[in-house]
C-alpha cells in the first residue's frame, strides 16, 4: 500500500537536500551540442551514475557511444510485475545568449520560489523527479512495478545514438511502458497528461530557371523567374481557407477522440496567451479550427527557409538562376512519413512551373505518436495527478515532435506516457531558464502514484 | 572629310595597343554598389581621366559626389557646329557569383577573339570605344562636332548622384545630342540601334511575423508565417495569364509604334536564340505577346532577390519572424516610375497578408525611353551603321533601362541615341562577361561616321 501522508512527510523533510542534489547536479555544465563542455558531460553522466547507486538502483552502468555516454539501472523486484522504462537526458541545451542571464546559467540559484539554471526544467530537473520518487519507494520498499532506467546525454542534439542501443538492448531495456517526464503541464491548476506529438516531414526544394543569373532588363517578361515561379508554388501549397493542397494529405488525418472535444473547448481561452508569446497581430491558419487544433491537431506547413538571388544592400537587377526553399510538415495521426514524403514529391511533379527543373531533397522526418485515453498508461498518468492535484487531468495533445517517443515505441514495443511537470513559461531553451520548486515536489510525489495505478491497469 | 581608309588603318594598327589599355582599364574591380571596393572606383576614375587627358580631351576633370566620382572633359573645336556629348559610365556590377567565372573577374584574358572580364561591355569597352575613335579623330584633326564627354561611376546602383551634378553644371554641359554605347547589336548580321528602353521601379519589401524565429512544432498551423505570407503576396502579383495584377499598371502602356511592327515580326525569330542564351527549357511570359514584346515593349515584374529564415545545411524547425524580396517592374512608355511606385504601394496595403506587417522601400527607378526613328539621332546613327556594316539598322527597343537617359533628356533637352556594339550574349551582370574584339573596333570605326552625319543632320 502506498502510504501517501508518508511520502508527503519524506518530501517536506527531505525537500531542503533533494534541492541541494539538483543544485549540485545543474551546476556541471553538460552542453551536448558543443565540444568544450564534453568533459562536463561524462562528469555529469558520472554524477549521475553515482547518485543512482547512492539511492538504491540496481546495475548502474555507463555506456559510452561516439557521442556522449548513456546512463542506465534498474530495479527487478519481482519478474510478475509490470516493468517501466524511465526515459530522461542529462544534456542541456547551449547557454548563449549568456548576458540575458540574471544569474550565470552553471550557478543555481533560488528566486521566488524557483530554481533558475540551465536544464532546471529541460531535463534535469524533471529527470531528477524520478531519483528523488525512487529514493523513497526504496526507503520504504514500495515497488508495484519494476522500474528500469534510461538517461542520454544527447537530446538536445537529435539523440543520434540512442536508437543503435535501444536495438542492442532490446532485451536489457525490455518494459511494459515507457515513463518521460520532458513535457509541461498546461498550468499548476489545470495539469495535463501529454498524449500527443506531431510528426515531420522536411523538405528541400530547388527551382533551376536559367543557367546563369540574367539581366532583369534585357530578359525579364519572357523567361521564366525561378523565384517568382518558388514564390508561386509554395503559394500554391496552401489553399484560401488555410488547406494544405497536396493531394490526399488528409487521407489519413483522424478526427479528435471524442474525449479531446472538451481539451479543444478549453484550450481557446488560451489564444490571446500564444498571440502574446509570439507577438504576431493576429493568429491565421486553417479556416474552422481553433489554434490549438491548428497546432496539435491538424498538419500544418511552413517555409523554414528561403532564399534566391541577390540579398545584399541596394539593388541587383537580375533574374536569379535558382530559387531554394526549405519547408517542413507536421504530421498528425495516422499519417506516416514515409507517404507524405511520397506525397509531396507527386505534387511537385505535378506543379512544377513551366520551364522550371525541380529538384526536391528529403531532409529529415518522424511520425506522430498518440497515447489513447483508454490506455492503461494514460489512465495511470490520470488517476496519479488526480491523487496528488486533486483533479483530473487534461490530455493534451502538443505541435512539437520528439523524435525519441516513436523509437522507443517501435524498438521496445511499449507505449509512452509523456508526463511532465514544467510549465510553458519555463524558459526552456532561452536565457533564465528556472524550474518551480512546487513543480519538482509535486512531481516527486505524483510518480509513486503512477506506478501504484499503473500496476493496476496494465494486467487488466 | 572623313577618310574611312585611314580610319581603318589607324584601328589595324593600334589594334593590340587599345586592347592593352582596355585591359588596364578593366583590370581596376570598380564595383560601385560595394563599400569595400571604393577606393578601387576612385582609382579607375582617376585612369580615366588620367587616359582621356592623354589622348588630348581638354578641360578633364574629376568631380567627387558623396558616393562615386564624376569624370568630364570635351573639345570644343567651333561654337557654331552641333555639340555631341558622350555619355558612358566606369562602374560595374558586382563580380558574384565569383565561382562561376571561368578566369577571374578583374584579371581579363582573351579567348577566342573576346575579352573576358566583369566590366568588359557593360560599359567600360563601350566607354573606350568612344576614347580610340576620339584619339583618331584627335590625330588628323576631324572634329565635325564639337565633342563632350561625362563618364559616371554610379549607373549600376542607379546614378545617385548625377542628376544634381547634371542641374548643377547644365551650361558646361549643354548639347545638341546624347551619344550612349552602352547597349547591343542584334548580331553583328543584323545591326540595330537602341530607341526604345524600359524603366524600372525596384523595390525591397519586408514581411515581419512573429517578433522572434518560433519552434514550429509548437506554433506551427496557427501563427503567420512571414515566408508563406510573401511567397503568396509575390505569387499574387502575377495573373495566370502571365500579365502582372498591379491595379491601373497598363494605362499609361502605349502601342508600337507604326514602324514597329516590322521589326515585332522578324524578332520571332530570335526566340530559340533566347532559349539557348537563358539556357531554359520553355519561354513563359505574358500571354499572347512575342519574347520581344514581352522583353522591350511590355511591363514585366521579377524577384531579383529573397530570404527568410535559415539557408545552412541541414533542417532547422523554425517559423521565421521576417521574410524580405527584392523585385521590380521593367516599366515602357509612357509609364512613369513615381505612379508605378504609388500603384505597389497601395497593391501592398491592400494586399498585406493577416498577421504580417509589410515593409516596403522603394530602392530606385527609373522613366522608359523612346527615340523617334525620324529624329536626326536616329537618322545619324542609322547612316553610321549602313557606312560601316553595309546595311541599314532595325530601330529596337531593349529591355534594360538606363535612367540616366531620361535624366539626360530631361536636363539638358537633348534627345539621346543609344549606339551600342555589344551583343545580347555578352554575359552582362553574369559570370563571364565579355565583349567581342570585333564589336569593339567596329564601333571604334563607327562613331566617327555618326558624328558626320549628325552635323549635316542636325541643322536640316
Amino acid at each position: 500500500m502506498l502510504n501517501s501522508v508518508q511520502l508527503s512527510n519524506y518530501i517536506i523533510t527531505h525537500k531542503e537536500r533533494f534541492l541541494q542534489e539538483l543544485i549540485d547536479f545543474l551546476r556541471i555544465p553538460s552542453v551536448s551540442t558543443d565540444p568544450q563542455y564534453r568533459e562536463d558531460v561524462r562528469e555529469a553522466a558520472e554524477w549521475l551514475a553515482s547518485h543512482m547507486k547512492h539511492i538504491g538502483i540496481e546495475n548502474v552502468s555507463i555506456h559510452p557511444t561516439r557521442g556522449h555516454p548513456i546512463v542506465i539501472g534498474e530495479k527487478i523486484v519481482d519478474p510478475a510485475l509490470p516493468t517501466v522504462l524511465v526515459y530522461g537526458h542529462y544534456d542541456v541545451q547551449p547557454p548563449d545568449p549568456y548576458d540575458l542571464w540574471e544569474s550565470p546559467p552553471f550557478q543555481p540559484v533560488i528566486r521566488e520560489e524557483k530554481i533558475y539554471a540551465r536544464g532546471a526544467a529541460d531535463d534535469k530537473g524533471q529527470l531528477f523527479i524520478h531519483l528523488k520518487a525512487f529514493e523513497w519507494m526504496n526507503s520504504v520498499r514500495y515497488f508495484p512495478c519494476n522500474i528500469k532506467f534510461i538517461f542520454e546525454g544527447e537530446e538536445e542534439i537529435g539523440s543520434p545514438h540512442l536508437p543503435p542501443f535501444l536495438t542492442h538492448h532490446a532485451e536489457r531495456l525490455s518494459c511494459d511502458a515507457v515513463l518521460i517526464s520532458d513535457t509541461s503541464l498546461l498550468s499548476m491548476e489545470h495539469p495535463s497528461v501529454t498524449i500527443g506529438l506531431r510528426g515531420l516531414s522536411y523538405f528541400e526544394v530547388e527551382f533551376q530557371g536559367p543557367t546563369h543569373d540574367l539581366h532583369s532588363g534585357v530578359y525579364g517578361g519572357a523567361v521564366p523567374n525561378p523565384a517568382n515561379a518558388l514564390a508561386r508554388f509554395i503559394a500554391g501549397l496552401h489553399a484560401d481557407n488555410g488547406r494544405i493542397t497536396i493531394e490526399r494529405l488528409y487521407d489519413a488525418v483522424l478526427p479528435p477522440e471524442p474525449e479531446e472535444f472538451e481539451v479543444i473547448e478549453f484550450m481557446r481561452r488560451f489564444d490571446d496567451r500564444l498571440k502574446q508569446e509570439t507577438g504576431v497581430r493576429e493568429l491565421t491558419g486553417e479556416k474552422g479550427y481553433s489554434a490549438y487544433e491548428q497546432t496539435a491537431l491538424r498538419p500544418s506547413l511552413d517555409v523554414n527557409g528561403m532564399w534566391s538571388g541577390y540579398q545584399g544592400e541596394g539593388s541587383k537587377t537580375i533574374i536569379p538562376a535558382s530559387a531554394h526553399a526549405k519547408f517542413s510538415i507536421r504530421l498528425v495521426p495516422d499519417q506516416r512519413t514515409d507517404e507524405v514524403n511520397q506525397l509531396v514529391k507527386k505534387h511537385l511533379e505535378k506543379h512544377t512551373p513551366p520551364g522550371i527543373k525541380a529538384t526536391l531533397k528529403i531532409l529529415h522526418g518522424g511520425d506522430p505518436y498518440l497515447l489513447s485515453v483508454h490506455s492503461p498508461e494514460y489512465r495511470a498518468a490520470a488517476a496519479a495527478i488526480e491523487d496528488v492535484f486533486g483533479k483530473k487531468p487534461l490530455p493534451l495533445r502538443t505541435g512539437g515532435s520528439i523524435p525519441i517517443v516513436t523509437h522507443l515505441r517501435k524498438t521496445l514495443d511499449a507505449q509512452a506516457v509523456l508526463l511532465g511537470f514544467g510549465l510553458d513559461s519555463d524558459a526552456i531553451h532561452s536565457p533564465n531558464e528556472h524550474f518551480g520548486i512546487k513543480n519538482f515536489l509535486t512531481g516527486i510525489e505524483t510518480i509513486p502514484h503512477f506506478y501504484r495505478h499503473y500496476a493496476r491497469f496494465c494486467c487488466t
